[in-house]
């Protein structure tokens, strides 16, 4: 059995994130039983406060920004754990005071000397942090382990990402790097493997013999708030394909992997990335469709075009929305294509893989009724997390008239109470040393490699990046990019 | 298009299947406008009444005895249709007025001298009347067509079948012989071939690669109620499995017919019987179980066991419980074990086929967690109607662990309002001429060789019946036949 011991140095304490997300994932971890026994955080920014100032702001947050009704017997016992440093990132002398706190409390909490450095911060500190902490020497010694945790994006692009990594892995080595993909910690990605590979039902059927396309769409309804700034640099194909998009892809069409160990789920995950269809220029500009929200209406209420956004360019060129068809070039997944959907400012906020099966051969039933729905499989990832099954059957009556219905398995997370956040999940597997649900560079570094080829394209044959209206899902360049297959979004 | 135009003559008019079912029937067919313009009824029966009296005798019955609200212009059409004739099933000069009636009806509603007999009466009169029929040579003339509806039991083993299929053979032709199994018109066996013929997920994996057993289950509540000596004679083999068991086995198990008409339906379900593993008298005593009810609690009251109830033999061996095991030894079935089960006052009323998978092979989460759920489809065939899928998917939760969970499809008639009775359908297609849902001679046939080999052995040599509780699923022995090969029946 792993030992779970351990301190986390958290960067970033009074951040967004940590407030938002990490100290509240915690707080269920240990409501739930889930944290080690030996367990301090010492948090880390650069607003002064002393450690029962921070516990207060940290607890106030949570009561009054999330209206999270925090269990007082738990939240003291989690909050006598919580320490507060303040010093920037680049001030050698905090680290030394670091260092000296950490000496202090890992004999206090009895920590054994595992460290987990979490990098709760703008992408820029990353490496800065990393060589700090490999300055300070605040590495671990012998006999005891050390985990760094990234947080998105990694990198902008190839070669910023590989020049991150390489400042990093001059610290940590790469089993040691938990690169956070949040999707990943949702319930239902989690899912996906756990359906394909504990059914006997599914897996036979998974393949180009049964399956006629796959359709992996994210929809968001929301803009870009107030992140113009980063959102211009990046859009939607950093921002959502590079790391989602790529992941729930790689999931659904992985073969079994030898077994479930992360450096196996990872090797299949790669598996498919390399086996993608490099996009030609032609193939850029035939494939993948572009698009920027315009004024419209969500919620019945008019919201601003993307070029009105506070920090867009008026006349901005980057894409919310993208839609692309991708092929797998391997024995399973050759001739069927793959479909992503991702954008902002739609019509719902939605997620959810759609796997097309094939028509029934055009004999008995078809021939008589000319036209039968294909089956669909669903798996709902969120708002809704579920399972959906579209076959068909006889419609009641004297006639064998044929209609589709529908089941539906619904994980309702609000019935069965029992529903942790992606944070939980992840920080759990990072105390564990399990890096299934986390980006390995091997996935990073193909995946940039992916869109750095599109972007190139885009960027040396600037073509149209298609408007669509707020509240839409996207423009009809995207429709016509099935259509023309003779296919369709599913909207199910 | 077939020509629907119709005279339809009724044996038994004033039974309790005319009045139950074929008058209730009727009137729907005609409320949804699924009867033809040109049609009449004449119904004969051995009690004295006029049209105008058996109108009403019919009337009162559905409105009274069936609580059915008619709707007054439906019924006045329908009613206006049907025509009375009072005389024994023997009596010759009964017949020659029916022929004259029919001369007269035959043009006044223009039914193009297409007749359908209709034989809703006990078995011993089945080759009375049809000798009749031809002896007063009522059978249609060139150019129209005739059909005749045999109710069951169609003979009460191999010899009294053919015997009764000869006299009948003698008069009409085999494509113009509808023998009942009303189960066949129960909507969700028509269901079986819809689902697995128009959906692409389900065929492909319907076989012994995939599918570990399968159970067909068919359990009563009531008890022999007043068929004393009928049940005495027959027992559960007779009454259930040579008839409704057997066409659920075949319609599970068939191969895709070549179309779906009749006769390409009818030659492979008997395929299907006909690889049907044969009994050796070995085989009979250790794979098929008999059981009795005893008395017991049915509802929260106490009810007569077999022994006591009217009609019944004390000493009676007969069986009122059948459970066994049967192999299909083709290319698709072998080795893959169909348990029947059939009985009656068993714990609830519920016909449904169970297919359970093979679990998945013993890798990845199976070895992680060594043991998982096999996946279960179950198409309900009554009282509830739907489709039911279980497999596995993860809990919710910061582990992995993994839990079967349940989709359904319930078709629900209370709710669509548009379920038709079985007779519904089985009349309508009677009148297109479709003998799809209607027992073939070979498959009735083929049917009572297996169960008289049965019963043979059974009465050469006598062995246990047992007996079970009033309101229990059967004996032990059912449940051991199972447990002997480490299954069980699902109870879902």
């Amino acid at each position: 059995m792993e030992n779970l011991s351990n301190m986390m140095i958290l960067f970033g304490g009074t951040g967004d994130l940590a407030k938002r997300k990490l100290f509240p994932a915690l707080y269920n971890l240990l409501r739930g039983k889930a944290l080690p026994d030996n367990f301090a955080i010492v948090a880390i920014g650069r607003r002064e406060k002393n450690n029962q100032e921070y516990r207060e702001f940290i607890y106030s947050f949570i009561e009054e920004e999330l209206g999270i009704n925090l269990d007082k017997k738990i939240w003291k016992e989690l909050s006598s754990r919580i320490y507060y440093l303040p010093f920037s990132f680049e001030d050698d002398a905090g680290y030394e005071r670091l260092k000296a706190t950490l000496n202090t409390l890992e004999n206090t909490y009895n920590t054994q000397g595992n460290r987990i450095f979490y990098l709760a911060v703008s992408p820029e500190y990353f490496g800065i942090i990393v060589n700090k902490i490999k300055y300070h020497n605040l590495i671990v010694g012998e006999g005891s382990w050390q985990r760094v945790v990234i947080e998105k994006p990694f990198g902008r692009d190839l070669k910023t990402a590989q020049r991150l990594n390489k400042e990093i892995t001059s610290v940590f080595s790469e089993e040691d790097i938990f690169r956070i993909d949040h999707y990943l910690g949702k319930e239902m990605i989690q899912n996906i493997m756990v359906l394909r590979f504990t059914n006997t039902i599914f897996e036979p059927i998974w393949s180009s013999q049964f399956i006629d396309n796959i359709q992996i769409s994210s929809s968001e309804q929301i803009g870009i708030e107030t992140r113009g700034g980063y959102y211009e640099k990046a859009g939607a194909l950093r921002d959502m394909v590079q790391n989602h998009m790529m992941q729930l892809l790689t999931l659904t069409a992985m073969e079994p992997p030898i077994s479930l160990d992360d450096r196996s789920i990872g090797y299949e995950k790669l598996r498919v990335l390399r086996s993608l269809q490099e996009y030609t220029y032609e193939d850029i500009f035939n494939d993948i469709v572009r698009g920027q929200y315009d004024r419209g209406i969500i919620d019945g209420k008019e919201v601003n075009g993307y070029r009105q956004e506070e920090g867009v360019d008026p006349s901005s060129q980057t894409e919310t929305f993208v839609a692309m068809k991708l092929a797998i070039n391997n024995y399973r997944w050759a001739g069927v294509p793959f479909y992503i959907r991702t954008g902002k400012r739609m019509t719902q906020r939605s997620t959810e893989v759609i796997v097309e099966f094939k028509r029934p051969p055009e004999v008995l039933f078809f021939k008589e009724y000319k036209y039968l729905q294909p089956n669909i499989l669903v798996i709902h990832i969120q708002p809704k997390e579920g399972v959906f099954l579209r076959f068909n059957a006889k419609r009641p009556g004297v006639q064998n008239f044929i209609m589709p219905v529908d089941m539906d398995y619904n994980r309702n997370c609000l019935i069965d109470g029992n529903c942790p956040d992606a944070y939980e999940r992840l920080i759990f597997d990072i105390m564990r040393g399990d890096s299934t649900l986390f980006a390995h560079w091997d996935e990073v570094e193909y995946s940039w490699r992916i869109v750095d080829n599109i972007s190139r394209a885009w960027s040396l044959h600037p073509k149209e990046v298609f408007k669509y209206k707020a509240g839409s899902m996207g423009p009809s360049a995207a429709d016509e990019l099935l259509a023309r297959d003779n296919r369709k979004w599913w909207d199910v």
